[in-house]
């Protein structure tokens, strides 16, 4: 398969994340897309340099505000006397509270929704390789390739229009949904990583167009919490065109396979010329965040299932942080779209 | 004048604050009331400790849900592996989610708006005790005092009905006013704080009875940052009885001065039964968060100005940091009413 990597989102390497209360080191570390890489390489998979597409897909997706705080925040937060070496936010509107200025806490607690996603000097240009990536697997598929994986990172199913959470700053897969959809007509995003991808349902919550599919683990009891819950189906014109299905903690091979059936059958319903895959490794069993127990078989078994659609396939990487399954994962993953 | 003062503030002892994206320690410190108890001691007011109110006037003003979690949410936070010693909140719903669970790192985020107000196993029982400060002091007014001070910590303004901010769980001058309100009929809440008074403007933002005035640093680049615009004054029944006077950083006695006359006029129209003060001290020229350059002096022309109004007075304590001037300021704030 054609994989698109960047050097680039070395650019972006994030060093803490407060966590229950405790600053401990991000989990999202560069290593993580090398470890992809090499294992992707080996099993002989075409790895391509993305182009630069410049901001135009990015602006059709995303706020301006935000992606001017994406762009010059770091630099008002540099100037701010005792300012840490990454803006983390600390005060945040939250749901009383409706007026933004220019000041960077008043501007990082706006954008930003919680504090694993700081913003460095490299940040913008990163999230933007990531962006290319997913954009370069889009025109590969949109031209006619029958899957293609886009080596993203930072990760992206987080992101709001307006707001990064999760590690995540531009939502790669949502860009990608619309450049596809703009150029094939319906398509659907199946997100797998271990967490609701809230940011890209948020994105197309009134969307007829685009239907979200999630499988993730019950945000009741983990990140996001705030949604990923069946009852959420979207809204206004893009009432039904969402659907989610959230899993205990602890579900293994079977009962996910089982699950994916449902979200398959609803795919299919939905009759997409192009499906999006927000594909997170994290619902691994040795996962450190994860605490879901799919296994490396598992995930070739889900990857078969979802390419029994005969669906147009753009991979759009997501979370899956450093662990031994993760390499042999993706390889795994990726191995069924090559038949 | 009598002082209404409970050692039971003690059970309060916030360790962390996250600022400009370091961990630094809290300057809501205990030793802050112990200050002003002494100064105030000193110079001859009456210390009192206050009776015990349950938490009847609290569950007037404040949400259920919100009261719940900062009883018991410190015990839930404990059982997660890993946690902090106190509740920091570190993911928040923001504009995009809006379904809160039980998990306690939902309920952190849900209700405790920044990192500065930490919740820890004391945090109820001490917040309790700055509440029973200001109902003393309102049952002293009501009952017939000239004025009466309730020496609260932690402070309140910055606490809505559901959500904690700014070292403000509780928001001690809304329980107070409610009550007073409900004894007296109109009432008028003036706050001095360096900050502005956020959570108290919430909580009257539709109250035709209750006048919130609120002199402070500029929000644009000033917490809260979110609110204290000249352009907020109110809504729906309340429209114009919240009136915000913002200042420039490094304001003085007499622009300070000259402001506060524009405040104590817009009072006086009002016609209230009762004034209520919201009283930091964190305007002082030496105070550690403050911006603005207010006197002793200052201070004890501020209080002329408003006894001049001749309204029975609720004084509250609300901010005001370690500082020289710290109780010395008090003491010549309190002194105004002692003539």
């Amino acid at each position: 398969m054609r994989v698109f990597y960047s050097p680039d989102h070395l650019r972006h390497d994030p060093k803490s994340f407060i966590f229950r209360g405790k600053v401990v080191d991000s989990p999202e570390k560069p290593e993580r897309a090398e470890v992809l890489l090499k294992a992707l390489s080996a099993a002989g998979h075409r790895i391509e340099t993305p182009k630069q597409h410049g901001t135009a897909a990015v602006e059709a997706v995303h706020d301006a505000g935000y992606l001017a705080f994406l762009k010059d925040g770091y630099r008002a937060w540099q100037g701010l006397p005792g300012a840490s070496a990454e803006i983390v936010p600390n005060v945040h509107p939250g749901r009383n509270m409706a007026t933004l200025r220019a000041h960077p806490v008043a501007q990082a607690g706006w954008y930003v929704a919680d504090t694993a996603c700081p913003v460095g000097e490299g940040t913008w240009m990163g999230a933007l390789a990531a962006v290319d990536c997913a954009l370069s697997a889009t025109e590969a598929v949109v031209a006619g390739e029958r899957a293609a994986y886009g080596l993203c990172r930072p990760p992206g199913h987080h992101a709001y229009a307006d707001q990064a959470g999760g590690f995540c700053l531009l939502n790669n897969v949502a860009v990608a949904a619309e450049v596809a959809a703009r150029a094939k007509g319906r398509v659907a995003i199946l997100d797998v990583d271990v967490h609701h991808g809230n940011g890209t349902q948020g994105i197309f919550w009134r969307r007829p167009d685009v239907l979200f599919v999630s499988l993730h683990a019950d945000p009741a009891v983990y990140y996001p919490f705030y949604a990923g819950y069946a009852e959420e189906t979207g809204a206004d014109a893009g009432a039904g065109a969402t659907f989610n299905l959230p899993l205990p903690p602890g579900t293994g091979d079977d009962a996910y396979l089982s699950a994916l059936s449902r979200a398959l059958d609803r795919i299919r319903a939905f009759q997409p010329e192009v499906l999006l895959i927000s594909l997170g490794f994290d619902a691994a069993a040795d996962d450190p965040l994860g605490v879901l127990k799919i296994s490396t078989e598992g995930f070739r078994r889900i990857a078969v299932a979802i390419e029994a659609l005969g669906l147009p396939a753009i991979l759009i990487q997501e979370g899956g942080y450093l662990a031994a399954s993760l390499g042999p994962n993706a390889v795994a993953f990726l191995s069924a779209f090559e038949r």
